[in-house]
């Protein structure tokens, strides 16, 4: 199943500004497409992706040759089909699946950036693909849609660009990190760099991979994408390959089994520095604050239509802080729609099968879509 | 304030039987007391402890110079008071403050015990503890009390002497531990397997210490201790030191730096194989297990009176896992009270500054000493 290709990209035609003052100069970014763009270009919508997500939405992942991440969303029949719609969608920058990130070389030296990266934000991300959207010839779209970091990308690119999308989805999502949030990824990113292969960043070139840290960044931040239900429902006090308790510290539950799986197959496909830069980017998402602390002012003088997507058992990023996004689009005159969806599955929700959410995407795309 | 002097300790007169199957030879168990014992003996309460709590209770601890973990609850004038109870609480086996644990000496080499302490069990724990009540001539108690790990060992010394103890105070527990529980304690473990340091476990006779991976197994505990609302509360997204973001990954937020620090003060009080042992106790635990997976059967037969309490804010250990103790022990036909208090502080509130716990328990007790 491996693509042996390498990823499709661009070279940005101009230096890209950064929100800590910094520059990147004429930045490679990495990209996905699907369809074909109407003449008009209304059709086309840029997805987002998250954390640990990528380009390869609803192809083959090339590293693991698993689908691509949201192909229940995204594909034929699917609420974004690329028969009707021209879909895009691009590696962030600081990321490692072929956009400029920690992993690139260094202009000045050829070497990889390491912690030489200047350390971005969501605004800088989403401003990358705004350039990616220029340099292709991609005025308005049809919509812009995330879920977690890319809801929240979704989420700058409704205020950064009131006028550039007829609708924004932001599913599972956030206006800022939280403390708790905060808190989750600092532990991440004490355990990659307290492994001694990390090398202060400088990995690539010692030839180490801070394997263990890594892992334990992944375990740790995965309980998070999982409700306390659904992880009973799925793995509860089961024993893994054993009718007992062993007394001793190899994983005698499935819930450990699975656990350090997760860890370790994403060593595989994940760059240890990407991981620090994106949930450093994520940690300092707080849209509210360039406007005074007033969410609502992000989102004066919108003219999208704003979907708004959260699910009952989500305590990453709960029903709580979608409704806040929602008061203040109102507050801002926004059109701006809600629900909160029922799933046992807590924030991973936006990924797995739930129908649900397929019908309220396509209903609203195609609600857009009839419109003018 | 270092009160420079040994734990002060008994060895056990017999051989401590495990669940595992192996023998603690005579092991160790350090212990403070407070209060006098009445000649009836019929004033004692036992007080277990928690995952990294030891038996300084209501004095200053000997590492940190800071006053007993539960000094809000037992002292002079407190519920749990020295002038009218004879106050008891021992070290737990596999721990690190004077009782037997893997830092102890392997009796056949004299080297630390490390990976060769057997696994033990909250159960095993329990039976150390009576061991001592039995060593020091203590027969039935007034009560046992204890919260997190501690009500946990409360109801299973509760489930193992029906008789022994007048009235069970449980607080902030579970009588078994979930996958989600499993999950952060396997995160923690991994953490500190991962580090170099603890060389396979024998991190002693090496003269190393696994800091950083203890430090990043208490930060992913430690927040597990706390609510959202609380963190929130207590940091939001405030600065640390600085008016402006750092964009670098210095602890730009108050929360990282909290976290930092609660992480590098636990490395110098407790053992990273103590923490592997303990953990791995409460992940075994699940007082149903050995009745068929019928709770209540635990119970049955039991004297003694039930207090229950659950905090609003506790995701580690909610209500619902009280409420399953409660509804467990009336179909016992125990006698069983319960109360879920209000409290922003999640988990830690059984430590904290919470009057109305402090008056349940201290009216409970009354209550029972009133009675027969």
């Amino acid at each position: 199943m491996n693509v042996a290709r390498p990823h499709r990209s661009l070279r940005l035609p101009l230096d890209l500004p950064l929100d800590c003052g910094q520059t990147l100069a004429r930045p490679t970014i990495a990209f996905e497409t699907l369809g074909t763009l109407a003449p008009d270009g209304g059709n086309a919508i840029l997805i987002f992706h998250a954390l640990t997500g990528d380009q390869y939405v609803a192809v083959p992942h090339p590293l693991t040759g698993k689908p691509g991440w949201w192909h229940r969303m995204v594909g034929e029949g699917r609420p974004i089909d690329p028969a009707r719609h021209f879909i895009l969608c691009a590696n962030v920058i600081g990321g490692c699946m072929g956009s400029e990130g920690p992993a690139s070389p260094h202009p000045a030296t050829g070497r990889p950036f390491a912690l030489d990266f200047p350390v971005i934000t969501i605004a800088d991300m989403v401003r990358a693909q705004v350039a990616l959207l220029d340099a292709l010839g991609i005025g308005r779209l049809l919509a812009v849609i995330g879920g977690s970091m890319g809801g929240m990308q979704a989420l700058q690119f409704a205020a950064d660009h009131p006028d550039r999308a007829r609708a924004v989805i932001a599913i599972a999502t956030a206006a800022r990190h939280s403390a708790q949030n905060i808190a989750f990824h600092e532990v991440g990113r004490q355990a990659i760099m307290a492994d001694p292969d990390w090398r202060g960043g400088r990995f690539l070139e010692a030839g180490t991979v801070p394997r263990a840290g890594l892992a334990v960044a992944r375990m740790a931040a995965h309980i998070t994408y999982l409700s306390e239900a659904g992880l009973t429902a799925r793995f509860g006090r089961r024993l893994q390959d054993r009718s007992a308790l062993s007394f001793g510290f190899d994983a005698d539950f499935q819930v450990e089994s699975y656990l350090r799986h997760q860890g370790m197959s994403f060593v595989e496909r994940f760059d240890a520095n990407s991981y620090l830069y994106i949930t450093r980017a994520m940690d300092y998402f707080d849209l509210a604050e360039r406007h005074g602390g007033v969410l609502a002012k992000a989102f004066r003088g919108t003219s999208a239509r704003f979907a708004l997507v959260s699910f009952d058992s989500d305590w990453l990023y709960p029903t709580s802080e979608s409704k806040r996004i929602v008061q203040a689009l109102v507050a801002a005159g926004a059109h701006a729609s809600f629900v909160e969806l029922q799933s046992p599955h807590g924030h991973d929700s936006f990924l797995l099968d739930v129908p649900e959410l397929n019908r309220l995407v396509d209903g609203f795309l195609r609600a857009v879509e009839a419109g003018s």
